[in-house]
């Protein structure tokens, strides 16, 4: 069968207008799930999808689907990724995976295949606005809660109504549910983020597995006061005590915890000069690919906050916020994305994503599987993250290759 | 000489209006100065002075004057304090002396003295918007650098338009300097903020030294990066080296450096839960009665800060914000007002002010003392800041008695 080309053209001038949406006065783009900047990246998708006459639709939980949904009587094959960001964040993670899913959905719509195939934009991937991250997969593959949890945004948007104004709706959220009888598996491309196949110059890896990821909400509440009346022995200071907490998650790591901790965001309050701080909101983030583990980390961290709170006077709370299961991909999958690289003589790697995607939720209801490539310097959720032109291309190839491959064949993978 | 006294209903119903203005929902006083609530105060007190017929006039650098300005020909007695506060902080700190002021020029205007009285109230003491605390007070007092310096408040305003609103002028903020050949003396009423008073069940407190303080600025600049994807080994995590930071700077006054040390305001760039904090920016407030001990605490406290920066591979800077001297209280003021109380039987006790005032700006210019009332739990800059009614019409007293004694003498303290 023959493989088409990827427009590589019309893909990067895609990524470099998608990177405008949402871009700030340092380069970066801060283009979280819901927010307008998001809303006008889902406009401005739409548009180049009806442009090359692809349907599109939002699905209750405002998931953005490019091509046909899932639907009785035929097994789908679902490309995707997501299109929000964290604050300051670079012009690839997620957005690539979904430029890339429509280029392949474009330019396989004239083949006749055996299964559908079709491109997907989850909702609020990141969770950096609402702070419920793989919101919109969390909902395909029908693992929110029922009632759905509905957190308040950190500038205290309702969910209820950001979802109105991107197109879905809380109170119908658990018909975006997709049938498992209904796909036939999930593709997802993305930027490594990490430092692994720049340094082994490798220009494709394929995940084996996804570390899980376990966030705690933890408030510590001391005591404020006047910062110079106050005497020191009498003081229960609550950014005193969240320094402590932040060393002792950095610790969890380097005492065989888990594989990374961090605590990435922290509010204090009242924040003034002249007032010791009497209450701090902060995150904690660990992560690891063994979920045993992943468990025993969450546990420890609350139990070095408690002991740091028992100890200094402060009470604190800790919730677990959000999380994601550590998941390994189909090897079947695996199998056929080394195929197509092998055709286009694309050397490949075997790696761990480090970070958490809208693929693990979907490994809950499909076959999935992950296609990485490269990240210069190894960072991402930075403005400077980016990728060589010429690995975009090729992965987009890879992405659309193997989807075709499997999507060719009835009853592949099946 | 008969000594009028104090109004008490006038007095508590000026302080109970005075607390619903900037009033928030936790219960708290939030009129940082020349924010729109501090505007809002200053209009309150110009209403009462000039419904008793007292005069009133804003000077250049936003200064309220409640009565006649000093002026050439004659020595003024200025009673004051400030009508700004923290975030969310009580109902008097500061207030309370405006208010009493006020009182005393009320009570004293009908009778013939040697000198005149008049009350101030001047701006920006906390400096909790517009990073400048003793604002007015270091205007008064002829200490503010020309050109003055002129801070950005934390919410982007400029000092020039805020202090137009307000009735000052930025570019004649040197008129707002007043001639010592015309200055009498200072006397400051205020809470004493701490626990001292209350826990020796004494009401009035005759303040012998104020403590200076010194306060950093400190940019901590790491590396934002994936919290997921960036190995631990080679982070620059700019909130871990700020938590190091914090701890640092608590232990100062356990090591002997100085009497408190306070990291009161910290924020955290890009602060999302799924980012590694590359940017923090905190504040660092350290104090001490000691003039030459308070530059050697400031000078650790950097030094400490950078051998932090430099193990851990972040950078930062330092810049010092605001400073004030420490300062002794005038021994023949001290003796007037110990004189003032023994008359009226009232019990006393000498002791230092942890907390900074604008008298520490005036003692530069003119014969200076405090007078403080005692604290309820010993707290302040919190919004259950409180003082007994009593304590209140008692200090206010003693204040317009004092005043009376050194103003009814012509040549008194010179």
């Amino acid at each position: 069968m023959p493989t088409p080309p990827v427009d590589r053209a019309r893909l990067l001038r895609r990524l470099s207008e998608l990177a405008q949406i949402g871009r700030s006065d340092s380069g970066g783009v801060t283009r979280p799930g819901f927010s307008p900047a998001d809303r006008e990246a889902r406009h401005y998708m739409i548009r180049e999808a009806e442009n090359s006459g692809v349907p599109t639709a939002v699905d209750a939980a405002g998931n953005l689907w490019l091509g046909p949904r899932p639907h009785p009587g035929t097994t789908t094959l679902v490309l995707g990724s997501h299109l929000d960001t964290v604050i300051d964040a670079g012009p690839l993670d997620g957005v690539y995976g979904v430029v890339a899913a429509l280029e392949a959905v474009e330019n396989l719509a004239p083949l006749d295949l055996a299964h559908p195939v079709t491109a997907v934009a989850f909702a609020n991937e990141e969770g950096a606005l609402h702070p419920q991250p793989f919101w919109g997969s969390l909902a395909a593959s029908g693992q929110l809660p029922a009632p759905a949890a509905v957190p308040t945004a950190y500038d205290g948007t309702l969910l209820r109504d950001a979802l109105t104004w991107a197109g879905g709706d809380l109170d119908a959220v658990q018909q975006a549910r997709l049938d498992p009888d209904q796909l036939l598996a999930y593709l997802e491309l993305h930027i490594e983020q990490g430092p692994v196949l720049e340094q082994e110059s490798i220009p494709i890896g394929i995940v084996e597995a996804i570390v899980g990821r376990v966030q705690l909400d933890v408030d510590v509440m001391g005591a404020a006061g006047h910062a110079g009346t106050t005497p020191m022995p009498g003081r229960a200071d609550a950014l005193a005590a969240a320094a402590e907490i932040v060393l002792a998650v950095e610790g969890l790591p380097a005492d065989g915890w888990c594989q990374v901790a961090t605590v990435g965001r922290l509010e204090a309050s009242p924040n003034s000069p002249n007032t010791i701080v009497g209450l701090v909101r902060l995150t904690v983030d660990v992560r690891d690919t063994d979920e045993a583990q992943l468990h025993g980390v969450a546990d420890e961290a609350v139990r070095r906050i408690e002991t740091i709170a028992q100890r200094r006077t402060v009470k604190v709370s800790c919730t677990r916020a959000a999380a994601s299961r550590p998941v390994l991909t189909n090897t079947g999958l695996r199998r056929s994305i080394a195929a197509a690289a092998d055709r286009r003589a694309m050397p490949t790697l075997t790696l761990t994503s480090g970070a958490g995607h809208d693929a693990q939720m979907m490994a809950a209801v499909t076959p999935t599987a992950m296609i990485f490539v490269p990240s210069i310097g190894g960072v991402s959720h930075v403005p400077h993250e980016d990728t060589d032109p010429g690995d975009l291309v090729l992965g987009a190839q890879l992405l659309q290759d193997t989807a075709l491959a499997i999507a060719s064949h009835p009853g592949s993978l099946r």
